[in-house]
């Protein structure tokens, strides 16, 4: 048996998310196994880098598949491409070491989310990025962001009510920046809760909208209750980025 | 009657193009003279500053309309964009001069062709890019370019047969420029022909890949003969981008 790394690109707005879901062939995870599988006529188990929830894109998202094949990389790669629909890319593909598995090999894991920053609509990133019409204080979101690095209980950033595993994480990055009306915020960390990047998100536009204190964070983390931290931004505008081994 | 200058921005993905055809509600003069209409109360008809083609985008289309309205412009303008379908953008309203009018105003327009320039897919792109995965040699394609700057008879580059009118255009610049895998073309000029700018790429293209030579321009020019020139590079990388008055 082979191991293999594939580097994927969808569009995420037509699926349910990454995860398959028993018998749906609208995640991305269901639709590459049924054609590894098919196209190396064997049951083909797909492991991604983490979950992405419906609407939400990737610009990278690495997996790993265990194959008892001998075509070369670079045909099966081209294999793959022919036979992907146009909302999904098959970036790379390359032979892995054995032990080389997508997501407990993962040391850091990126996110990007976008936000149209604007009352004059863009067509062109409607399905690629959130919106926010009012003027943002990105100072204030930077010192509410710089208010969350590190490792803590991110519970409160989490959607899911009955977490039974640890909601412990570490926040190594926050940065954002802006080009023209286009605010981009990438966050680094060792792994991320269920919807916790949207709820940072959420979060930050509202202390950049002065509907809540950047020096609130810390009250907010140790809560440890959803009800305390901002909206869920819509899924649209968030892109799991890149992945670090 | 007052005389308003609408610019508009659009995805023309689903769209049989700029202008009406009749009884077809999929173009998108068709879409924005019956909104105005009932918003207004009055017929009202729509002037954009030319026409784009099915599937064409615009990140800024000018149009004109005259309407009897006291309605101020802020508040039309949120009405307006309070209507449109989420690919239909308003960018901006404003009252112009009794005499504007948006075609025959225009002194100069400027479209912009993007070439995603690899043979590694990008989801993202897919509906507003053409693609070329073969290495293209950037400089020739300037050097073809240079030469066909100028006021000329663009027939080999016009997709009807039958021109009536002059093919007489002036084409004041084009600029190639690359960043990353991504290559745009931009084309200002007086006006553009039916196809015009699709089939210079696809012509340009040709050169960049060694299919044609730079020096061949001014007999392809001097041809008048469609045949004469390259194929023409698909609709979905083209933007109207730019007009002048």
């Amino acid at each position: 048996m082979r191991n293999f790394k594939l580097c994927l690109s969808y569009d995420g707005s037509r699926y349910r998310g990454w995860q398959k879901q028993g018998n749906t062939p609208d995640t991305i995870q269901e639709k590459l196994e049924a054609l590894l599988s098919r196209l190396l006529e064997q049951p083909v188990e797909l492991h991604g880098s983490g979950r992405t929830d419906a609407g939400v894109h990737a610009r990278c998202q690495t997996c790993s598949f265990r194959a008892d094949t001998s075509l070369p990389c670079p045909r099966l790669l081209e294999l793959i491409r022919s036979h992907l629909p146009e909302d999904i890319g098959a970036l790379s593909l390359e032979e892995a070491e054995p032990s080389f598995h997508a997501r407990l090999s993962c040391r850091k894991k990126s996110y990007v989310y976008f936000i149209w920053n604007s009352s004059s609509p863009n067509v062109f990133y409607r399905k690629y990025s959130g919106t926010c019409p009012e003027a943002l204080d990105t100072e204030a979101m930077e010192r509410a962001a710089r208010l969350l690095l590190g490792e803590h209980d991110f519970s409160s950033f989490c959607s899911l009510r009955r977490m039974k595993k640890s909601a412990v994480r570490r926040l190594d990055s926050v940065d954002i920046s802006r080009s023209g009306d286009m605010l981009r915020l990438e966050f680094t960390g060792s792994g991320f809760l269920y919807n916790m990047v949207r709820i940072l998100v959420g979060t930050l536009i509202e202390v950049g909208r002065a509907q809540r204190r950047a020096e609130d964070m810390p009250a907010l983390l140790a809560a440890r209750d959803r009800q305390a931290a901002g909206f869920t931004a819509p899924a649209q505008g968030l892109f799991l980025w890149e992945q670090r081994y």
